[in-house]
């Protein structure tokens, strides 16, 4: 796979614009994406027990329909936790996103970002959908992604190529995800394009699969966001189909832009300096490896010894035990740290190991480190992706109301 | 009950003191406790697969003896996860603090905390322990309690009377705990003495009891400490003998000797600037209380957010929707923000409520505050104790290492 400069409108039939609506005080904050000629949409939600009513809504939306022409997504404002209120400014604002581009209700998808319990003013919508209309283009990707930040210090877009049955064909991608980053099958915002002709039933497969191995091995603060959802739009306007045949290589392809946008979110985790990988080898079952990963990227206690780059183990080998897996026989764990600097065995077979405190010190001053943990108990693995916690998180955290 | 100034050593029979070792470069951090009549001794301890060499030898221990004389502590290491040779040095203190003391090895329980996977150096102790017995004293339990903090900011002491059968007996505790603190049927170090005369196994019973309803709810940053010990040590020279018509009497006042304990150990929990009350109510069951309980005073957004006396909300909500409880029904759900200044619903019904952020703001500005969750549910109520998560968190994490 090829990745290029671009976004969601490198893909052929993919228009897209982003505008300051007013639901945060001065920045960007509301992304058109436009479909001329319409595409066949899959989608994952949060599975958070209480959910944003755009969540609701789309799950309902995607099962009623396949094909739609616009997405329309707000940052500043969840849209959740604010009762029937909420749900009832969420169907005006399909109406007014509908009556400027002279589509249908029904063709529009609605999804929110923000803060949580504020009441949601579609007028704020009503009031830039012509300055939004207008800004459409086939460019306009980058401005999408930034309409969409809350707490991300970076945007997260990428354009990428693959061939498919000995023919090209593209996607592309914005995100958006920084705090509250604990996808359960569905995740953040984010937004996937591809060109590639396809029925929404295996489009949907294909998302399903692609998610559990990459959205779903991602944490940054176990908090499972309200408002997770992820969509992939094909327009169809590559000559490729998706078939059975070649299915294994478009999941294979989709699976690849997800690991990059899900790791994207990691780096950009609120607050973090570093990006960890918590690889988990020699597991009984890929689930406990899962387990006992991402019971380790939810602990403060080695993340905010991480981000000093402080060598000191222990956090990792209590967290190991403390976690909930039912197997697990210390005798036989080996832990590494490992950058591009190296890799270095700091605790083998509940023994202390006979390193250089400064050797392992120097491994993880990388900003992109791995916390490598066999357990030497069976064949399984899972790699999970965190960042590390900086005083910054909690700046970051108790800021977020006020963006 | 009554609280009194005083602490281990206000009980008759038991005498104590705190001296400087070398397990850390300066302070106090070896704690003598002698009980020159002995004492039944009961315990609870970690269940972090992973435990130090002092929690397997005091779990057989206390199998194979009911009385003991001495407690010996170390603070600056904690001899866990580090080997064969750990457990020898951990022999080797016994015999020396045995010898010092004229009695049995196996009257001895060592116990220790600290930096983990450090080589324990047996020789530290016996450089000191002529000092450390000269030292013993009726009032030497705040030293031997200075002896045992690592990254504790406060001194966790205190003395309780109590009338039992119409006469007075006395408690006395010790307490270190700060960071690592996910208690799971055990919990960091406490160490209660009382002059009740009581069997072994009742003793377990009582202690057993006491530690579910206080220890065990009680969570700082979701790590179970490797080293985790409640000792209870009764040293019989009170007129009264626990019993089964007293039994209930005897273990609500145990109860409330470690819930104040386990509360103080929140109070001073890692970079902590408040004390949190999660109270659950209106569960289905109990267990569902505290699962809820526990998933929230483990929420790094939530606890980050409450230190800088923010009224965000939906931090706390999207928190309960990630909680792994089975049955939830957003719609009946109410949350309240509590304090000293008042009460205030901030979210009802999976509705926004017309409140005064200022108002919410003022009651949360309190260094005490509640938390209440009203699940509207069931009858089951639980409270877990927790801290908020302040810049310092980072701070003191990463310095721990170098205590």
């Amino acid at each position: 796979m090829k990745f290029i400069d671009g976004s969601i409108t490198s893909v052929p039939g993919v228009l897209a614009s982003g505008v300051h609506a007013g639901f945060k005080p001065d920045k960007k904050d509301f992304a058109l994406i436009y479909f001329p000629e319409g595409a066949t949409i899959a989608g994952v939600f949060t599975l958070n027990k209480i959910y944003a009513h755009h969540v609701a809504y789309c799950r309902e939306a995607l099962k009623e329909h396949t094909k739609f022409k616009a997405l329309a997504v707000n940052s500043g404002n969840a849209n959740a936790c604010n009762g029937y209120e909420g749900y009832q400014a969420l169907l005006e604002s399909t109406h007014i996103v509908a009556d400027a581009l002279d589509i249908l209700p029904t063709e529009v998808l609605p999804a929110s970002t923000g803060v949580i319990g504020s009441p949601f003013q579609a007028n704020l919508i009503e009031g830039v959908m012509a300055e939004a209309k207008e800004a459409l283009s086939s460019k306009g990707g980058a401005e999408a992604n930034e309409a969409i930040l809350t707490t991300d210090k970076m945007l997260k877009h990428q354009a990428y190529e693959v061939e498919i049955s000995g023919q090209k064909i593209t996607f592309g991608a914005i995100t958006k995800g920084s705090t509250m980053i604990h996808p359960n099958l569905g995740t953040m915002l984010s937004f996937i394009t591809t060109d590639i002709q396809a029925e929404q039933a295996l489009l949907n497969q294909a998302l399903g699969q692609a998610t559990k191995l990459t959205f779903n091995r991602l944490l940054t603060d176990g908090h499972t966001s309200t408002n997770d959802t992820v969509l992939v739009c094909a327009t169809g306007q590559s000559s490729v189909q998706l078939t059975e045949a070649n299915y294994a290589a478009f999941v294979e392809a989709l699976t690849e832009v997800c690991q990059d946008m899900a790791q994207r979110i990691a780096i950009d985790g609120g607050g973090s300096t570093k990006f960890i990988t918590v690889q988990v080898e020699g597991a009984h079952s890929e689930e406990e490896a899962v387990q006992l990963g991402k019971y380790l990227a939810r602990s403060p206690l080695m993340k905010a010894t991480l981000s000093r780059s402080d060598p000191n183990w222990g956090r990792v080998s209590s967290g190991i035990g403390s976690s909930d897996i039912e197997h697990l026989d210390p005798e036989a764990i080996q832990v590494f740290f490992e950058s591009e600097r190296g890799s270095i065995l700091v605790w083998d077979s509940n023994q202390f190991v006979h390193y250089l405190e400064e050797d392992a010190r120097q491994i993880i001053l990388e900003q992109e480190i791995v916390i490598r943990i066999v357990l030497n108990q069976g064949e399984h693995s899972a790699s999970i992706w965190t960042c590390d916690m900086s005083e910054d998180f909690v700046e970051v955290t108790s800021k977020y109301a006020r963006l």
